[in-house]
């Protein structure tokens, strides 16, 4: 008979201790593959248990496979593999090594949380808790909450020039996850077209995907059409607002152009990323190809973590009628990934003009940092090597480089120095010597004190160059 | 001389109201392509407006596109489509009708919401808005917040006994998102399986994502290894700790028979989708497979969507260690998907053992009312045709119905007395008569009197069918 000591005071209970033992005897081989257990009242008694103890083991033990039972003749071990021991704690490889403290990083394009209006924000968050209640833990529709969807189609309308009904809005948790789920929709077969130079990740994600991806040269007015026909594009990915990182605005007739390629053959369609055209300095916004499509091949999509915060994950696109009938038929079952709770919060902040507010503080404020940045190079040590191009919008401008220095130079001795650097080369996919030379300077995160003394540092390294010192 | 009526008093200003009148006569054709435009300094003049409003004007349609500028010579107008109407608004597509309002829908398979500690939920939001503070704007990195990912391993290993370190936990908003992120990682030539009957959703995801995909029937014990063999499949998505919707349990013989299999050949992998292991009603909770895995060929999965409330979207996943090593460098650049506000909360609500609270006094509430609904139908009208199958675990359980009534008749004459019915049938992708008569009982989200009065109906429409009286 069975003979385990069992102990009546510890934690985990009778019944597990016998479960443990019985499960350790199969898996040694104490107790063979077919060997009968004794009945659950004569192992009772044997232990001087209850046999609701050896009732529970025994079902638990049947439960996970180890025994199975026979009417009317009792339990048997099951055939399983012996020895099974915990799997060897394998070594976890190394986490990616955290990032340099870099002085200055150049490559960061991020926006300073210091302009946020955190305490409205939060006054939000604290009313749209007593508001919703458990309301919050009702799941929203696939397309995300309709309060959302009504706030960012009244948004469009007054400030982008849009009009587009809040069914037409599909809600998620960043736009990678849309360009994916656009994938899914658009079909993966589809050659999709992302701009050269252009925002590293986006073609990260085509590439992710498997999906036929070309990389196409921009000329001075963006993706040329004849171009695509040539590769036989079906799809591209354009920021006509606002490129990154040269700041290039896509003029009409380029547009145009794009729509009609679009409008020649069914199934071509374009991705209007329209993401930093908030930040426009100059004049008014640019009137979205969304907007002047008739034959509804333009998708728009946007984000509000580059106008809030990188951390609230909240994007959104916004579907021509008959795909969003596809949308709903084929992905519809895909549900929304915002949590209820952000999207509301998000809505309130916007119906209460929060949002404008806050765009229109922001948009001053880095107004005037760029200015006082393009004032430091103009007027600082860096003067004599910088010419500053693009400068009209977005967080970023390019500043070219009178000097011999190689970008990979420039950026190793840079980085010796304290600082991440982007050049303009580094967007591109085809590698060229002419685009060289050409800095991209990210400001919108960085500190204007460290900023001098980023352009300071660069000045020396290339006032070095000059002197030939190294 | 261009002549325009400008009035300064309007809203949109003077700069803009040019800007307006000019495009407009652009795109009627007015002004024609490569048609000099006025000096900046006499149309000033002309229009008795400073010089400024007129340059604002030409930089907002040299922005566009409209007018491009030559040095020393002025301003032309740029070569573009005519006429350039607004878009005719396209009739949208009506939404999918909403659902009907159901006295009783067996299809939901919802957890309700009145179980769910909500006043503790939005202490813990309280409290994280004001100790995180602006810290909520920072994003966190690309597989989670630390906190959260240390409260998780820390609440497997107390409840689940696998050994994880947080490190190899990734978090996303939903598993559908790490489902598609998984077949990124794994590569989508690989041949996919999913459980036959099984959850749809999940094969819609991957024939969504176009791999190739194979519907495996199971036995009484799950997936059979041999069949995996002979249909030449590399990667499983099962369910062994219960699945859906059959309730099944995978004897520990076939989990080793599978790790087996996946040991067999490189490439091969296991998605062991724990989704509902925390409402085991009857002894312990099942091993994981992961946790017996010697080989590093299973991915574990599991959300918070079920325990918590389906508008919180929190999952994650557990990679194995050379697979953490390759999402990181494939797939680590996609930012996380859920807000650090959200993954904050969560984690304080772990951490002060609020989740194992709730989960045990989920695990209370809907084992009484399972035994009350079964009492339900073992005692009320449907008792003289219900046989109730698999009970032990989960949010739902079987009754098999003896009646003559065809699975598609009584979805039909239930639909019309106000019932949606879920049969097991539906969830088969291989349709045989041997499967029929089989009820679905998602009963956690619906109320007591409305189980008893669908209860009723059911009986009602099966005492129909075998008197004839249809």
């Amino acid at each position: 008979m069975l003979t385990y000591t069992l102990e009546k005071n510890r934690k985990d209970g009778l019944y597990e201790q016998l479960y443990r033992c019985i499960k350790a005897d199969i898996l040694s081989g104490t107790l063979r593959t077919g060997e009968k257990l004794p009945s659950k009242r004569m192992l009772a008694e044997h232990l001087e248990v209850s046999v609701v103890t050896v009732r529970n083991a025994y079902e638990q033990l049947m439960a996970e496979g180890y025994i199975y039972g026979v009417e009317k003749r009792g339990y048997f071990v099951s055939e399983v593999d012996r020895p099974l021991q915990a799997p060897a704690q394998s070594a976890l490889p190394a986490a990616a090594q955290s990032e340099e403290p870099w002085l200055v990083d150049f490559a960061a394009n991020s926006i300073s949380e210091e302009n946020f209006p955190f305490t409205v924000w939060s006054k939000m968050m604290r009313r749209t808790i007593l508001e919703q209640d458990v309301g919050l833990l009702r799941p929203t529709p696939y397309n995300g909450a309709l309060a959302l969807r009504q706030a960012i189609a009244d948004y469009l309308y007054q400030f982008r020039g849009l009009t587009v009904s809040p069914e037409q809005i599909i809600v998620g948790a960043g736009t990678e996850i849309l360009y994916n789920l656009l994938v899914q929709l658009l079909g993966r077969e589809k050659h999709y077209a992302v701009e050269d130079p252009g925002y590293r990740k986006i073609a990260k994600i085509y590439e992710s995907n498997r999906v036929p991806l070309h990389h196409i040269m921009l000329d001075e007015a963006g993706m040329p059409a004849d171009e695509l026909r040539r590769q036989g594009v079906d799809v591209i990915h354009i920021s006509p607002s606002h490129h990154y990182p040269t700041g290039m605005v896509m003029p009409i007739g380029r547009r145009q152009e794009l729509l009609r390629w679009a409008g020649q053959q069914p199934g071509r369609y374009i991705l209007e990323d329209d993401y930093d055209s908030e930040f426009r300095f100059v004049g008014r916004p640019i009137p979205t190809l969304f907007s002047i499509d008739k034959n509804e091949r333009v998708i728009y999509l946007n984000t509000f973590s580059k106008t809030i915060a990188p951390s609230i994950r909240i994007s959104y696109m916004i579907l021509p009628p008959h795909l969003l009938e596809a949308y709903r038929e084929h992905l519809g079952f895909y549900a929304c990934t915002v949590s209820s709770f952000e999207q509301y919060t998000l809505a309130a902040f916007m119906e209460q003009g929060r949002y404008e507010q806050h765009i229109n503080r922001m948009r001053n404020r880095y107004r005037q940092k760029r200015d006082a940045v393009i004032r430091m190079i103009r007027t600082g040590p860096l003067a004599h090597w910088a010419e500053i191009m693009e400068q009209d919008a977005g967080l970023h401008f390019l500043v070219k480089l009178n000097s011999s220095i190689t970008d990979d130079e420039l950026h190793r001795r840079a980085s010796a120095s304290g600082i991440r650097l982007m050049m303009l080369s580094d967007y591109y996919h085809d590698a060229r010597e002419s685009r060289r030379h050409i800095l991209v300077v990210n400001y919108s995160g960085i500190a204007l004190e460290r900023l001098a003394e980023g352009f300071d540092r660069l000045a020396t390294i290339l006032e070095q160059e000059e002197n030939g010192n190294v």
